[in-house]
């Protein structure tokens, strides 16, 4: 029984293989006028993956494990649990309805692409309402002991988060980081800070330092590649075959540095899962919390760390010859500089949190019907002007700036604001063991990359994240590494 | 009924174009470590391509539309026509022996590989052998009133074509064709030929000349794209997705010049079929000899031609700066000089059909039972020098420099030397409808790809191949074409 569970699984695997090429090309190749084409593979292989998976067949024969449970490996055992977790999500929603929303979900995408492009949230608005209600009705039919309804969607993206947790989160983040800002803001009314590293340069050549950058934090091109789309993304057909894009703007060749460190940090961890999950269902990262800690880590801790340029900035030179104009301790301030910025991708370090947090406050009164669509583009630039002190001057640079709602990711956002707070937790911890600035200055990156391989890349999802968290740092979820990060580093940057 | 066969019709062309999806990836991308994944999904949706066209239920709705054949439509017709044939070609061989012989040559493309790298032909050897009996074996099961066993694999790949029509083809071609190379090399040692064209070009600026020279000559990039692989190839999903690679050689810049001028010609066919034919068994290319015939038309008629580089010359030199030190006429000799080469893909124009005359030979002589696989390096070594005055001086130059028979390629290369001729017999015809030159200096290359797209290429599989060339030219494939335009070419060049 279990032999023809591993072959179900396998065959799973294959067409999530199959799924993730396709899309891979959709985002980077793929000419325009085939993209209709292979949009319809997309959605032909997806309702073959969720027909297996809800298949009388698959259902019984897990059902039936899961009633053996004491007899199965730990790997097997984890599995089983995914699947009933993930049949139940499914089976809980008609199907037709859950086809009618994948279809919704896949069109939107291009009219959202079009409202943005014409500055015009009125083309989207009805889709976007119809989501956000598709969304609270699945919910519905999935909540079971769950205090509000939006927990529901929560979980689904960092298990055992609910409002309660985040209240207590964000709730910290702001008394801490928004006075912090303000006061940053105050101190560079006095500050002559000029931006030195926008100055054009060729795109292949800012895509060959990516690639050097992203073989120089670990990321193994035996088991990877790297290529360009319109929005840096990192995806897996499996472990040993983990494909990262970046963006090269010709006028700002600091933006593909980051984003593919960023997006290294992503695919490091898909690489070092352990090899025994291959082929299972397990053989991928962990929560979507956890993945991102794992590239924020690499973007900000590492990325933007004075002991990770030290040794690399005579090489990066080779690549951008202008920074020969640019003192060292200058370039790591040019790094570090805070300057809130109305879209989410292009934050620093300090604010990215604040964008998630506005997120996150939507979302909730949309689930607790305290808002209509209609109000959000006011609700989104009061926020924007309260948390960040700056206002879009359209909703195209506001609320439709980020694809998440209307491709129906609702409860996805704040697993970015945990990742950078785990990021700081696991940094806390993994100072204890070695001296990471040391190693960044001895170039040795692999120190870091094996403590988190064994840590918590090795795990993939056979642990869930707060049981891995807990392991690593000896706590839950706590804001204060994040915070305690944040502060020490710009107060020193800022001299306040 | 006639739905039902379009229902799988459609899921076959999508197996298919995701077939082709995947091996594009494999060719032009796949981190080395996830190709044994990717190869095996490969394995499985040719399966399953397979299965479906092997099906009771397709082959029952193919026999009894066969026998309503008059209430279908002129593409409906010959779908089924296609279909029939496609069927006793794979019923015949036993279901066993057909995985096999796939499994077989799959694996052995690496073999070869490792084979060619090491110099050491007796890698290859058994396998080479086994690929060769297992064709003459399905040959033998499929033959029906062909004259010889080798007639039933020509006709594979070009209808209608069998040893008694291409040894007069050949016969032609050695007889005219060697004794004048011979003539020309006479020549050339008078001469102090210099190759002035072999001058470093960075790689990335290759590419856009490539990109360039793509769009320049008529294909759509809003229906196709260029990558790099190893060997420069063309695949299809369908029209609207054409796939062309090239490979850019620092050193040898004008490689990928002719190589994407090549491709683009099949790309160009391809893209040209006509939009009915989407979504049927007809929407592609016809015989491979026609299919060369477009490629072959384009890269040496068309972009070996005085007229084509005439207006181009200076924008060659933005990308190729070194030209600005080569005179113009200087420039057009250098592109059509004749130099015996041990490889085939690298052979100019008046040679390049030699290489071909010696495959059929050897081909015909292994189907006849007259050699042994162990003879084929001394009878390679053998053929080169008769025809083209030179010697491999080892195996992986000689007998394996050619994938093709190794992956199972037999009785295909005829088509590509059958293709130089139709090219010449197609010039030959299109001359007389409006002055080519003329529109090549004019830069109007529409002209001869809309008279190319309007006589051939909409018709994609609809008309076999001696249909279409006795309809354009008026008569059946004669070589005399081939012949006095390679002759008049060059003699005017060498002066002889």
């Amino acid at each position: 029984m279990i032999e023809k569970f591993r072959e179900l699984v396998k065959k799973k695997n294959r067409i999530f293989a199959n799924l993730e090429l396709i899309q891979w090309d959709l985002e980077t190749k793929t000419p325009i006028k085939s993209k209709p084409y292979l949009a319809e593979l997309v959605g032909e292989l997806s309702m073959q993956e969720y027909d297996l998976f809800t298949s009388d067949e698959f259902v019984n024969l897990v059902e039936t494990l899961n009633k053996e449970k004491n007899n199965l490996s730990e790997i097997e055992k984890k599995e089983i649990e995914l699947s009933m977790e993930e049949i139940e999500k499914k089976k809980k929603i008609p199907a037709d309805e859950y086809e009618a929303y994948a279809k919704l979900t896949s069109i939107n995408q291009g009219i959202w692409e079009e409202a943005r492009a014409k500055n015009d949230f009125s083309i989207v608005k009805d889709n976007l309402e119809k989501i956000f209600n598709y969304n609270k009705k699945f919910a519905e039919y999935r909540r079971k002991d769950e205090k509000n309804l939006y927990d529901v969607l929560l979980n689904d993206y960092e298990k055992g988060m609910d409002i309660e947790k985040l209240d207590i989160f964000f709730n910290e983040l702001k008394k801490e980081i928004v006075p912090f800002l303000k006061k940053i803001q105050e101190k560079k009314k006095s500050l002559k800070e000029e931006n030195k590293l926008n100055v054009p340069v060729d795109e292949d050549i800012q895509m060959k330092f990516a690639k050097y950058l992203a073989a120089y934090v670990g990321f193994d091109f035996e088991k990877g590649l790297v290529e360009t789309s319109e929005h840096p993304f990192t995806l897996n057909l499996n472990k040993n075959d983990v494909r990262l894009t970046t963006n090269n703007k010709r006028n700002i060749p600091f933006s593909t540095v980051f984003s593919i460190i960023h997006e290294a940090g992503h695919g490091i961890y898909e690489q070092q899962t352990a090899d025994n999950l291959i082929d299972t269902l397990l053989g991928a990262g962990g929560s979507m919390g956890l993945h991102e800690s794992q590239s924020r880590f690499m973007e900000n801790i590492v990325g933007r760390n004075r002991a990770f340029w030290k040794p690399l900035y005579k090489k990066a030179m080779g690549f951008y010859p202008f920074l020969k104009d640019i003192d060292f301790e200058e370039f790591i301030k040019q790094i570090n500089k805070i300057e809130p910025e109305l879209i989410r991708t292009e934050a620093d370090e300090l604010t990215y949190s604040l964008h998630i947090m506005i997120r996150y406050e939507i979302e909730k009164m949309i689930f607790a019907g305290k808002v209509s669509i209609d109000d959000l583009p006011k609700i989104w630039n009061q926020k924007m002007i309260e948390y960040l002190g700056i206002e879009p001057k359209n909703n195209s640079e506001g609320l439709m700036q980020d694809v998440h709602w209307y491709c129906g990711l609702i409860g996805y956002f704040p697993s970015y604001a945990i990742g950078n707070a785990y990021a700081s937790q696991i940094y806390n911890t993994m100072k204890k063991d070695f001296d990471i600035e040391k190693a960044l200055e001895n170039q040795e990156l692999n120190k870091i990359t094996d403590w988190l391989g064994e840590k918590i890349h090795k795990y993939g999802k056979l642990k869930d994240t707060p049981e891995i968290i807990k392991e690593v740092t000896g706590e839950e979820l706590n804001p204060k590494y994040y915070i305690d990060y944040l502060k020490e580093k710009y107060s020193k940057i800022y001299e306040i």
